[in-house]
């Protein structure tokens, strides 16, 4: 127990510092001259931003991704989503097994925590087949969106804006190049494009369902009672929150972002902005527009996210799915969470309500830092909090008027939902003795 | 075991049905020329309104109550607040003690699960303390409001405004009659009264404890070591929410809703703001010219709201300790909740946990509802669905321009906020037969 303990402390160090380094080496990169298009050197936190929500795979940009950063920067910003995806542990491994150097205990440790996995054995085969498993995804998706951009851009330009947007897509960046068609205007140009649309959407749930999850569907050859509970979970809320959310979208937005649009782009614009908050961040529509109540909805969807191991970010669908498990067996007096007949292990409701407590406790913290420092309107800085700590990259548009500090904030907040929100809160927390058994417990009223 | 369950519906089903009697009674009875001061016929739907606010202890308000309301319907609104302060058991045993009936186990079982008290011996001993409690507060209270108010009124109006605001603030209900100063105004005529600021939030909080721990505060001396856990637990989080969120609006507030204010009145007034939202509903200060930091400050607090047992709303302050508590103990990787050197029961977290989700999906569904009903910003939706839930009554001015639909929603918010989501969710949820021990449990991987 004491090992583990000790492996767990050194494991939140070397994420830590490790991220800490990646990103900051990133910012150095794109501020040099060579980065920007106009040849000059970009202000050290606003590079530093853009690193940040590279590698964090946010996609909120202070600047526009294709009219400030050169060919250079581009590839930059790339390489830091490519990493980010993966995952720290994933490229360490992988630097690793190309130098053939021999992968120990501790490592294989702290590779299980870092892909968030439920078996001990066979790790460094999971990394590669997450490696294998993305190259796949992300080549197929380059291939289909290079073949849609190649009679508009040529072959050059449409094999790098294939590649981009696949990456991008896959790890759930939300990055895009598609400034070349007006400033932060991400994929509206394509939002009657059936190919563009699905191919994005499809890479985005692949991404953001886990490798875990695909391991499972893979090995019980996709027969749905021969599944892990894990992956049940993931696969039904997944599918549940996407035709919901659809069906919301779709009746909210009728009058409002979704006015001018017939009904089949209405029907595909629903189900992109139902799939893109989870945690992607590309839109289709004009974010501005959207009703109030599409407004809160695309929160919610913020906040839980995608599925733990995966490259998207929030408090991650099985915890979603835990707490209104726990609240329905509370209504029903039942003494067990059950789900699909099985029931969780006693810890799993504490976990998740630490994981919500600590996540909404950071995000109202800073939203009310944020407009304390500036005069935003409550919505724009609430969207934009949590657009960052779940790592998803959509803005109501107040993201390029932020100041230094408020900058600063928004980066520890995707820094923070990129490395896990309670890993960060292990660091300040003190560290429990084991075994308190002696202390007496005493009832207390709720609610 | 059985019976107990069985108990516990009828119960549930004693609140539910004695609860809407007594408002659709209220709602008839000011529905009536009588009840309004230019003798018309009040819509039923705004006197049901009106009827559920009183009596939930909310006071979101249709119409302004000293300008709308005859002397007659202002005393049934006082009525219906203290009916719903003292909560509806706690009425029924009074009559029941003054036509001197025996009160059976059934009734102190009820009384008990009512009263949210701990000890299952004397309730109706703390039942005669309630009664008698709520009597030297209210009285108290009204003294020292009616010599202040009497000056300017003179002894009649004085005395009345001296009982009607001493009523509302203990049983924290929010309606005043301050309307002869400005529709809507609440107490912002007052705000640098010292006594009327002193006495009514004395009166809140007094309220907002609840009985259990003044009992115990009484039986143990007020010695803070003898206390029961669930006492300190109250005390301790009421006082650190109060000073830290006094400070919070102190700097917040200093350019927008206080920016005109001495700095003797602008400390008054930000203790002030501090206490209203847990779950008061008076303000001194104009909520509109309030910043969006406040803003968000305010519904945080609404939220959190009083303590169990009380007159007060909200998810309540021991299921917020619990939250944090446990989230605490998460990050620390301690199996065991400890508060105060005591661990708390394994099921504590889960009901806190329940009440918060059940609480916060209540609250966003109607938000959306409304939302999608009517065109009001999202802050203002978000505030007056958080202040109905809550019962606190703060609003940023949408309430008298709520069409029918959005006031049933927002009553029936009122109406759940105070029999409390839980026993909401007991009714609809499927009541689970007890030990199914053989369901084999499963892992799944949160965060
Ligand atoms: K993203
Ligand atoms: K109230």
């Amino acid at each position: 127990m004491l090992i583990i303990k000790k492996i767990k402390i050194s494991y939140t160090e070397i994420i830590v510092f490790g991220t800490l380094v990646i990103i900051l080496s990133g910012a150095l990169l794109l501020s040099l001259p060579i980065s920007s298009k106009s040849g000059i050197v970009t202000p050290f936190i606003d590079s530093l931003f853009t690193s940040a929500s590279a590698f964090c795979v946010t996609g909120l940009i202070a600047y526009d991704t294709f009219t400030h950063w050169s060919l250079f920067g581009q590839l930059i910003i790339l390489l830091l989503i490519q990493i980010g995806g993966l995952g720290f542990m994933t490229v360490i491994t992988l630097f690793s097994m190309f130098l053939r150097r021999k992968i120990g205990l501790k490592e294989r440790r702290l590779l299980m925590e870092s892909a968030n996995t439920l078996k001990i054995g066979g790790i460094v085969m999971l990394v590669k087949k997450i490696i294998i498993g993305t190259f796949l995804f992300e080549s197929m998706g380059a291939l289909i969106l290079t073949l849609n951009f190649y009679p508009e851009m040529g072959f050059k330009e449409g094999l790098f804006y294939g590649i981009f947007h696949s990456v991008s897509a896959f790890c759930n960046a939300g990055f895009d190049l598609m400034g070349k068609y007006g400033q932060f205007s991400s994929l509206t140009a394509y939002s009657n494009n059936f190919v563009v649309n699905a191919t994005v959407m499809t890479l985005i749930v692949s991404g953001g369902i886990g490798f875990v999850v695909w391991d499972d569907i893979i090995s019980s050859h996709a027969c749905f009672r021969k599944l892990q509970l894990h992956t049940k979970i993931v696969l039904v809320t997944t599918t549940a929150l996407i035709l919901a959310s659809s069906l919301l979208f779709f009746v909210i937005e009728a009058d409002h972002s979704m006015a001018d649009m017939s009904m089949g782009e209405r029907m595909l614009a629903s189900v992109f902005q139902s799939v893109t908050p989870r945690t992607a961040g590309f839109n289709t529509i004009n974010m501005n527009e959207m009703s109030e109540g599409g407004n809160l909805l695309t929160i919610i969807l913020m906040i839980i996210g995608g599925s733990p191991g995966s490259t998207a970010g929030g408090i991650k669908t099985t915890t979603f799915i835990t707490l209104l498990a726990g609240a329905w067996a509370s209504a029903g007096q039942s003494s067990d969470i059950s789900i699909f007949k099985r029931r969780l292990e006693t810890d799993t409701l504490k976990k998740a309500s630490a994981i919500t407590v600590i996540y909404m406790s950071i995000a109202l913290i800073a939203i009310i830092l944020i407009s304390t420092i500036q005069e935003f309107p409550l919505k724009e800085i609430m969207f934009e909090v949590f657009s960052a700590l779940g790592t998803v990259g959509l803005s109501l548009g107040i993201t390029p008027s932020l100041n230094a500090l408020s900058k600063i904030i928004i980066a520890l907040l995707m820094y923070g939902g990129k490395v896990g929100v309670l890993s960060i809160a292990a660091v300040v927390a003190e560290k429990k003795e084991p075994a308190l058994l002696s202390r007496p417990h005493e009832k207390i009223i709720i609610g």
